[in-house]
């Protein structure tokens, strides 16, 4: 199963939002056949593992992380391929967290006298389609705020200089992240004070993530690179109607989405389920302080990636990672629970989740 | 010479500006004597291992993690009472810091020819002796930031709330380190928002630290807790000469130091020398932000013991951790090295060094 698991990975940022599921198939305690879901719309992993394979299948154990599915979607059931090959054992680490179909695949294989194992690394199976496993439970995708802050919480000087904080191997895991998650968020601010392209610069094969840009009056200047570029989609989120504005930007293929206001400024709940709503499973926010404000006070935070660096910046009017308004009260304030701390060279990758009040 | 060294930890909190020192008596493999030295202008450690001793000390080995001293201070030279004592040989982990005396007490030793090996667990010694080297070294206090921030750099919200962002094993470490420091300092802001007693709230047993405030103008309530309460000295810097103050003030028993002004505020290089001509060797600084900042910025910083905390607090107007005008470039950034990282529990503790060009 670890090397299912290791398999599933190799679909990282092309499978969104699919999960990512790699299959190993044995007989005679030999491998005879794996395959992974290599891609959103393509096979999935059972399957390609018996398309991989040579030898006759009858009487071996699958080994898959993700219970294999008993409806039709864009390919047919993997069951029905499992029970027609005459595969005499599947192994499987999680159920299906659809509920509607959750244990379907299972009850199938053992109606056909198929023996069924449920739970085999199931906590690192959970883990690994953590986007997965949220969007089909919420319809929303996974939002996950990435910074790099000084150790006194500043995301520039007072004259906006970046440039950088981090040093190059946390800008690398950044770049992993942006190839890893589906699409990335930022605020009009961000825009027009660095004018960001928002790719994926790892050297090769990479997904680079759709564009989101939260721009409440539409001042999105249309010389941007996230206009001009056409690596990625770009989509903006407004409450501005300006048509022959919006006709520019859509001539540049850049979707506009009109947006519900609120607190005079575009209501990011409607965002959030809107993504959902357009098959986007994960989201990664860059900032800067105002977005991130709002997205924390809103409640609509789940993860957060925070490179703390070795430097002292200081000032009142140096920007913050978060800044906005503010709580009123320390018991209004976001609590996180912190499970990963780790030294990336001199940098601090603070990893938490934001407890939720249920 | 383990034990040594954590016979001297002892002494912790009451020998400074005095190193701290763990003194063992080995005869025929057994330990016949230990001593500490326990209090500043008391007895070295040696003098009290040799006093606690019953039996006849001829040819034992004496460890000690500082170079016996061989001048008179306010105790006669150790090395002298050794040499009578007719111990054998003599194991140190360094030798003492003041140019002018380092190496001596070994050299009589040597003289009278005692057996004497140097370097045993010298990095523990000098990390245990850490202010008194620097002290030595400078003639200056060493300079320990110390702040309690959230994820996003605040140290309150922005009415200034701040109970508690840290947990309580945090805020119990803080106390230890005002036990373990000579002195606390806090800018005049603190003292008028918080209104804080700076004393060392640890159980028994404890030594509180001088404190220090920086108030330019001489703003200091009259009623403050750190005028009213006399568990501990206060000592104000200030650059406002008005005399009916000051007279209130004295008769408090507070101190005041005039000092020159510089960027229309107390000039802190001034502050910090002169804290060495009292035989201040360690001060522990607790902000808030504007002094944080003068300090980083005047390069006078030596240390920090940074506590994270898992929360966001968000707001331009929430006060961060280290504010003031804040560097203009990024390239004038204070630079530190993290030595350590700790979880407190869901805290995170960043200890680092300023580094210094040279």
């Amino acid at each position: 199963m670890k090397k299912a698991l290791k398999l599933a990975k190799l679909g990282n940022g092309f499978v969104s939002p699919n999960p990512l599921v790699g299959c190993i198939i044995v007989k005679n305690n030999k491998i005879i056949a794996t395959g992974y879901h290599q891609k959103f719309g393509e096979n999935h992993a059972e399957v390609n593992a018996i398309k991989n394979c040579t030898e006759n299948l009858e009487g071996s154990t699958l080994y898959v992380n993700l219970e294999p599915c008993c409806h039709y979607g864009k390919t047919p059931p993997c069951v029905d391929i499992i029970i027609k090959n005459k595969i005499k054992k599947v192994v499987i680490s999680t159920l299906d967290p659809n509920p509607l179909v959750s244990g379907c695949g299972v009850k199938k294989l053992r109606d056909n006298n198929i023996d069924v194992e449920i739970g085999i690394l199931a906590e690192e199976a959970l883990k690994l389609n953590e986007v997965f496993f949220h969007y089909i439970k919420t319809n929303k995708p996974l939002c996950i705020v990435k910074s790099a802050i000084s150790l006194d919480g500043k995301i520039a000087t007072k004259y906006n200089e970046s440039k950088w904080i981090s040093n190059e191997k946390s800008r690398n895991l950044t770049h992993q992240y942006r190839h890893k998650y589906q699409s990335i968020m930022v605020g009009i601010n961000t825009v027009i004070n660095d004018n960001p392209l928002l790719t994926c610069r790892l050297s090769k094969n990479v997904s680079h993530p759709i564009r989101l840009i939260i721009d409440t009056n539409l001042k999105i200047p249309i010389t941007s690179n996230v206009v001009k570029d056409k690596s990625s989609k770009t989509i903006i989120f407004t409450c501005n109607n300006d048509t022959s504005k919006i006709n520019i930007l859509t001539r540049e293929c850049v979707d506009i989405i009109i947006c519900p206001i609120k607190d005079n400024k575009v209501d990011l709940d409607f965002v959030i389920k809107k993504l959902g709503d357009l098959n986007i499973s994960s989201v990664l926010v860059e900032g800067g302080g105002n977005l991130n404000f709002s997205l924390f006070k809103s409640n609509l935070v789940d993860k957060l990636k925070l490179f703390i660096c070795p430097k002292i910046i200081g000032g009142i009017k140096s920007p913050s990672f978060v800044s906005g308004d503010g709580i009123d009260k320390l018991c209004d304030a976001t609590n996180l629970f912190i499970y990963n701390i780790k030294s990336i060279e001199n940098d601090i990758l603070v990893e938490a989740d934001v407890l939720k009040e249920v």
